[in-house]
């Protein structure tokens, strides 16, 4: 089992990173450029949005990592980069900029942007951030990177755990950012993940996918796709351990430990959702197969209907099974039950298909808590997945009504 | 072209209908249980659901127009009468009660239920109502059945016209209830359409499905697939046109007609979606295939981050592409162009799938008007679609944050 240290990306050794604020987004207060830099060349992987239109950084960074291999990340809030001429030649000009303040090759920066779709880059502000940046990386710089690739978040998304691997301490650290237009397929928003262990770069890009498809991917904010979604990672090998090249107990223990960062961070992505005020959990057990209970899963936590009434602690369960009914998956709906949960108690409100007596009450008490998980049990099968999703409330409204002014 | 009549379902030769309040809305002012009937046997088409979880009337309407025949049309409105276990049972009993009080068989009884999923329908009040509903039957009775299928719906949707078939004038004439869970697939909310013209059960079968792919498949109010869809058409023949038995000018002209009604009537269901402020249309052209067409269409107007731009009066088209990015189909986003469009002007926002200058002023007078038209122009093919939604709000958080109660 992995257990959770402090540090964030900076916790594997040879990790340092750094947030500054260098004037891209308008508030006064508000970091917007990030990097984290590894002492030595590392493996290097990353999942991007499957949305036709990418953000410009994706492209630059997929030709940097081709060769599995890079040493920083770089990463600036409140523009996304996303659909100008001169996207490309600016990320590019990023990468040069890094490079050049680090002394690295201009292959071995992964970029990324994230905010406003369609309004150009401002450069300058970032070119003559960079010294500054470089000169304010730390080992305790993971908290202002984290901060510093915000958007709408309100709460930042950082972890890091230890784990063994042929006997050696391996330690792996995330920080993400999420908020709105989160519905990722095959990556998510932004999440940068650092490890000390040594792995190929073959089979980190395994462990990236497999882990990404139950935890990234199974978040839900509002059902967007965004243009820029990337999940990357650096494993720099300074623990020591030897290199993982295949599959076997020592790849397993990797993914677990890959999985422990990615699932708390997806949580955490869910719960700090754009206006949410409770984290929705959609376990689904009992399922033919696993594609069906993803299926399922992911069509109960996206329903407007469904977010709305836990948004007003209403046990409309009905919209539950209206979701599950119409997940693009083949099951028997008349086999299907349905309980709500929080730590205020359980409440099962649906059996075969159809409702069962349940005390509103009690049902109310278990709403009124900030995580809800909603157990739909398919009673046919014995695959299962978990999904996270948010309440929709009038704070979505508002952030989403008016995000550029 | 159909030329539009007053009337509503009544419209149509032969054609009577009327709308009560029986008690099953906790409303004292609020009419639940509507009724149409045709004074002559009718061939009868109808489109349900495509979610597993069926209304128990679809189950009963499908059995009873098997033979392509019915009579009269029975709804009530503040209970689904879905996922009940007595369900199919109390569905039954509405179609007895109403065939004995118009002296019918009960397969002539097209049955239908909206409102909450769940709660056990209240089968007492509708049957006390039937002998008052049918005796309230009447030729000026289709705002009053309207008004009865009405839940969250603030406006009636209702509309007749007339057209010629083989010289003889015939009428077409719909009611359609609408506003939450609405994103039909297959058939709609619930749309209830007469007419006096004569056509075969089968090619008014193949009428209804063609059209309502083009009409109510193509409105998205919240991406909520319902449990309780339907479209139902009675034909009665009293126009005295030669029935319509196989494809041709006339069936085109059927075609025509019904298209026109069923056009309206989603718009209608869209502009009127739980809490909206505009009616959003989404054309797109230029599309490699139809298929692809629908499918851009439908992601711009099923986008809550889009919907909640377009209720903060913001021309954020980044949004736009990125909602066009991924939709479900292949073409080329490079050759993509957008532009915004309402009584009050026209504003280009995007070409080649990058932004292009243009005026926040000018956007925002455009986007102040209550119809606003989204064209995307994918500029690879000449395939065309269009899609209706509404606006993301505040009040429809309200509405589905305390529906229950």
């Amino acid at each position: 089992m992995a257990n959770t240290i402090p540090g964030g990306v900076c916790a594997p050794i040879g990790f340092t990173a750094s947030g500054i604020r260098c004037g891209i987004k308008k508030s006064a207060t508000k970091d917007d450029l990030a990097l984290i830099v590894s002492e030595t060349g590392c493996a290097a992987a990353a999942v991007y949005t499957q949305n036709k239109v990418k953000g410009a950084p994706i492209e630059v960074t997929r030709e940097h990592i081709a060769d599995g291999t890079a040493r920083a990340l770089l990463c600036n809030s409140g523009n996304a980069n996303t659909c100008n001429a001169d996207g490309e030649e600016k990320a590019r000009m990023m990468c040069a900029a890094a490079a050049h303040a680090l002394g690295l090759k201009d292959s071995d920066i992964i970029v990324a942007s994230t905010g406003v779709i369609g309004q150009p880059l401002p450069i300058e502000p970032i070119l003559s951030g960079m010294q500054p940046l470089v000169e304010a990386l730390s080992k305790d710089g993971s908290a202002k990177a984290c901060g510093a690739i915000m958007t709408t978040d309100l709460r930042p998304k950082e972890i890091a755990v230890s784990f063994t691997l042929s006997g050696r301490e391996c330690r792996l650290g995330g920080i993400a950012k999420g908020s709105g237009m989160i519905h990722p397929n095959m990556a998510t928003m932004l999440a940068f993940l650092t490890t000390d262990a040594a792995i190929s770069p073959a089979m980190l890009h395994k462990a990236l996918l497999s882990v990404t498809r139950d935890s990234f991917n199974m978040v839900s904010v509002d059902g967007d796709t965004s243009t820029n979604d990337m999940a990357a990672i650096l494993a720099n090998g300074m623990a020591g351990n030897p290199e993982i090249t295949a599959e076997g107990p020592e790849y397993d223990a990797f993914v677990d430990a890959l999985s422990a960062v990615c699932t708390h961070l997806a949580r955490e992505m869910a719960r700090d959702g754009e206006g949410a005020t409770k984290l929705l959990e959609c376990t689904v057990t009992g399922a033919p197969d696993a594609d069906t209970a993803k299926a399922v899963a992911k069509s109960v936590i996206t329903s407007s209907l469904f977010k709305a009434a836990m948004f007003g602690q209403d046990a409309n369960w009905g919209r539950i099974l209206c979701a599950v009914g119409y997940a693009p998956a083949e099951f028997d709906i008349g086999k299907v039950a349905v309980a709500l949960s929080s730590k205020a108690g359980a409440v099962k409100v649906c059996a075969l298909g159809s409702g069962i007596p349940f005390s509103e009450e009690e049902a109310a008490k278990v709403l009124a808590e900030s995580e809800i998980i909603i157990a739909v049990d398919l009673g046919q099968g014995s695959a299962a997945a978990t999904a996270w999703g948010c309440d929709l409330t009038y704070d979505y409204v508002k952030i989403n009504g008016d995000y550029r002014t």
